[in-house]
């Protein structure tokens, strides 16, 4: 990996952060950060300004340039990539060190006085552009909006915005109508005496109309706006999309309906002035609602007293709940995926001990089976294939210069998902190929524990996930063990593999609790750097438990797994589980052979099956 | 309990509201808040202004008077009592339920335009007062400090505020004398870059000089702040309590020191202007480090370019990390209180079968028999001492009007603690002297499963208390129970039972990570309205734990058990223990034998100890 030559691009920016053509005034300091207009975690390829800029294209890092410096702030994930994949004018600034500055601390230690420090304020959130400014403010400095992207101004052979087909999602799908969507929204909006309602997450507007898209890998969603008034629908897209016979009918463009249910299309790129021009209309009292990670343009274009501002808006609530068409989805979504993961992993067992499987082979392999079942879409996240040091490396994806051959003797993690028209996966399995050391099967087991402890809780209705993070690392804590992620996150449907507004999670507070119908991960791990990774990974369903007491009729919730591979008993030391852990791993094996052997019967994949039937005997514990 | 009749009182309220000797310009409401001018949990009488002015004297509640209504704020514990205590005067607004108004709501809702709200600004904390004024001014009224407190100017026959004698602790109990502990709060400042500390709550102030008072009942603090410069100390204090010799020269008044350990003393009610002195010769880049819950009085009098806030103050942070000396201390004193539980316990089993025990009776006693012990000082809460259903009443204190005779036929819950000059202890024991039904024993089993839970938990350096909590409800969980309190609370060394930073709740997030040193309490519990509670509570040291593996270097921490005081074996149902669990019982009673067996032994208590053996024979599992 050689580092990209920014010299040029740098004093190209340099001259435009001075050009009347693009800034009124000139700035001192121009800000790059990671994201899009949505505040998407994944992003569209035009929207890498900062991998552009700077050569570094790691999923998190923000660059700022200066007359005379360039830096870049990222985390621990990424010091090492983005020392390679930078060049010597630029600073790696590594956060969460003691001494590294705050983007702004340093800008206020670097600029001349009065400095103007310029940003999109489309890429910018509004509570990072508060901190920001006022910082920069208390040190005599500014922070401008600059209107143009003055790396899009630089940028010559940027790709364009993709403006792909869309997808429609029938009832048999979504569950419930873009309409009921609408009215129950609209019932939202009237309990909290809000008159508009603007959707700027792509998942929020995909869900809300029941279209899917493919803007952004991965992620089944397309570049879009949307306002919701009481009586009123304004939809914000480009491209011919909106031709699409399908489409028009979906959405009942051509139809004769109720005017509070006429849906008016939009240009993209229309959204500020249209939003300014309702809020131009507004009398006192009247409120409009957005997120308060919506980035600063759209939330500055709502006169601060018409703001009313949400963590999580109501949509991004209902999407996590899902109804029972989309848990029947996410089910038969995850048969399909445990049947290409037993062909996977039967292929693997018998080609491994040959030496000619890489991490990418194997990651290839992985899809080329999924994409065998019906509805497959796409890969709902990059493989991570890893073997050996590589599986200690939470976030790696195999790539060329590290691709390692699978062996015998090396533990092997794969966490890997898909997107089907009827639900989105998302497993980890960690197995051996040959003998495991009881030093590999313990760590295994302890991580195997936690994963039961998280699986098999019982909690009364109203419990936030992060409180049921602790359960997930008890048995690794009780040996000196821990690992430095999550233990779970929220998981859509045919949408995004990571989305809010619960997740399980020692990071959070500000979690909704948990409700029957929600859907997360369940993934513990254990990482020794420079030997081997271990995670177990299920999709869970929060579904209502049956308890002695029933928490004096409030109610209480527990997990049913809708991932249904085997976990590897070879690497199990069944000696350290609890009869009731036993018990539990043979259940959860038992439901495997009956649900995917099922499957793989009707699909006369009699190879796998047999594999499958092998590899989910019962445990015995030796008392 | 007949309520207070306020009707003159609150006509003399709303006249000063309106007279120029006290308000600059009249207000038209005037708030009253529960605490003191230092945050205070616990208040002294003179405090006490909200109950004088309502008649509703328990611990939580804010009183507003207008001009047409007078309403008071409380919490779902004192719905019933607030209702007794006050008269048709005053509207209850039950906090918590879903259509009470929030104050400022309120306010706004009652208020004529352009209102005037007052209130003492030293007894409202800084960040209420922004919420409440940024609420008020959105709306066109303003919130307004009353520099002269509108209750003192009404309340004939206020009590004087206390300024009783101090107590003076020398090495062998703080540990570290108050010279080093300035100079390790100096050095504390430095690294901030802060040139003044100014300490507001009570036991800080006690913590930092080694000085202890008796002016609020159960804790051991005296009024005074302290105003901490890099070569200057100022202690605000009044009385004569600076002329009692061993006071002087316990903080060597009289002695020819550096002048940086000089302390000026100076009057009790100069703070603020002292403040304002202080803050007036700052230049640039100096700022003055102040608590974010300090009383908006002070927070206001230090230029906002000036002020460093933060949530928890360097020494709060340094006075929960307890010493060898405070440590030992805290061992001294639990071993002492564990020798009057024993006598009393005993005592109970000889006399509650006569009938003639009533709860406050067995308060009386168990503070009697913990005053025989050497260095009592005094209780450190009011005793709850409750049988039956008044034992599912979390915050209940016998009264007359409630006072429950206890019996062999119900189950008697003991939340009692005091301060001994060596130390605070605070034990919770549910003790049945009849026979326990099965489905008491079932609940009392699962407390006592998440009491282990979480005393014997081995977790990482850095971790939270607040992940814990978890760990003390998953046996309740599990069969459809819980409570609704929090697991433990901070405990002071001869000072606060309750005290930050950190503690063992689901409802905290920005607690400071445990550290070994730490003292905190394990208190879970249940209770069945009507009927019964169950509360089992131990005060535990953090101690550094052995593990296996050790967290690669980071180290592991655990709890030791301080209380030493037998759980009543009668009350557990063996069956439901795990061996580990059994195990830990077994340990720990084995403890208490030793422990306090060795010390009733010694103080010639023969028949406590008889008791003590016969309550800490061995459990056996039947497998």
């Amino acid at each position: 990996m050689s580092p990209k030559i920014t010299t040029e691009l740098l004093k190209q920016l340099r001259q435009v952060m001075k050009s009347p053509k693009y800034v009124q005034e000139p700035v001192q300091a121009y800000i790059v950060p990671s994201g899009d207009a949505h505040q998407s975690e994944y992003i569209a390829p035009c929207d890498c300004r900062r991998a552009f800029i700077s050569g570094f294209d790691g999923s998190a890092g923000t660059a700022i340039v200066t007359e005379q410096h360039a830096a870049m702030w990222t985390d621990g994930r990424y010091f090492l990539q983005a020392a390679h994949q930078m060049d010597n004018n630029w600073t790696l600034m590594k956060m969460g060190l003691k001494d590294t500055p705050t983007q702004e601390d340093w800008l206020v230690s670097v600029l001349p006085e009065g400095s103007k420090v310029g940003v999109d304020p489309f890429i910018i959130p509004a509570d990072q552009w508060k901190r920001m400014s006022k910082a920069l403010r208390s040190a005599g400095h500014d922070l401008v909006p600059v209107k143009e992207n003055l790396i899009d101004a630089i940028w010559a052979d940027c790709p364009q915005r993709p403006c792909k087909p869309l997808i429609t999602l029938n009832l048999s799908y979504s569950g419930v109508s873009w309409r009921d969507k609408i009215v129950a929204l609209r019932s939202k909006m009237a309990e909290r005496k809000v008159v508009w309602f603007v959707v700027t997450a792509l998942d929020e507007v995909a869900w809300l109309f029941n279209l899917r898209g493919s803007d952004v890998e991965y992620n089944p969603v397309f570049f879009a706006y949307a306002v919701i008034g009481m009586n009123t629908i304004r939809l914000f897209i480009d491209g011919d999309r909106m031709m699409d016979p399908a489409v028009r009918e979906h959405l009942q463009l051509d139809s004769t309906l109720e005017p509070e249910f006429k849906i008016q299309v939009m240009p993209y790129g229309s959204i500020l002035s249209e939003l300014q021009a309702v809020c131009s209309g507004l009398s006192s009292k009247e409120k409009v609602w957005l997120s308060d990670k919506a980035s600063y343009a759209l939330t500055e274009a709502i006169p601060k007293a018409y703001r009313y501002l949400t963590p999580y808006t109501p949509i991004c609530i209902a999407k996590a709940v899902k109804n029972t068409s989309e848990t029947e989805g996410m089910r038969r979504a995850h048969i399909k995926d445990a049947v290409a993961l037993c062909e996977l992993f039967n292929w693997l067992e018998k080609e491994v001990p040959k030496g000619t499987v890489t991490e990418i082979i194997a990651a290839d392999k992985a899809e080329e089976f999924r994409s065998q079942q019906k509805d497959f879409v796409e890969l709902s996240f990059a493989t991570i294939s890893s073997t050996g040091p590589n599986g200690a490396i939470i976030h790696y994806k195999p790539v060329p210069e590290t691709n390692r051959t699978l062996s015998v003797n090396e533990i092997y993690l794969l966490d890997s998902g898909a997107q089907y028209k009827d639900g989105t996966t998302d497993v980890t399995r960690t197995m051996h190929f040959g003998t495991p050391s009881a030093y590999e099967k313990e760590c295994f087991t302890y991580v195997l524990k936690g994963h039961i402890a998280v699986s098999a809780a019982i909690f009364p209705n109203g419990t936030k996930g992060h409180l049921l993070d602790s359960f997930a690392r008890s048995a690794l804590w009780d040996c000196g063990l821990d690992y430095l992620h999550g233990t779970g996150h929220g998981v859509g449907s045919f949408l995004n593999v990571h989305e809010g507004p619960c997740g399980i999670s020692y990071k959070t507070f500000a979690d909704e609790p948990l409700e029957a119908g929600m859907i997360v991960s369940d993934e513990p791990g254990y990482y020794e750097d420079g030997s081997f990774g271990i995670r177990i990974e299920n999709v869970v369903l929060v579904i209502p438990a049956e308890t002695k007491y029933n928490f004096k009729n409030r109610g209480s919730l527990t997990f049913e797994p809708l991932t249904l591979v085997p976990i590897q008993t070879k690497m199990i030391d069944v000696n350290l589980l609890t009869q009731k852990e036993c018990d539990w791993v043979n259940g959860y094996h038992q439901k495997c052979r009956e649900v995917i052997g099922a499957e793989l019967e009707r699909q006369g994949r009699h190879e796998a099956l047999r594999w499958l039937i092998q590899e989910t005997e019962p445990l015995i514990r030796v008392q």
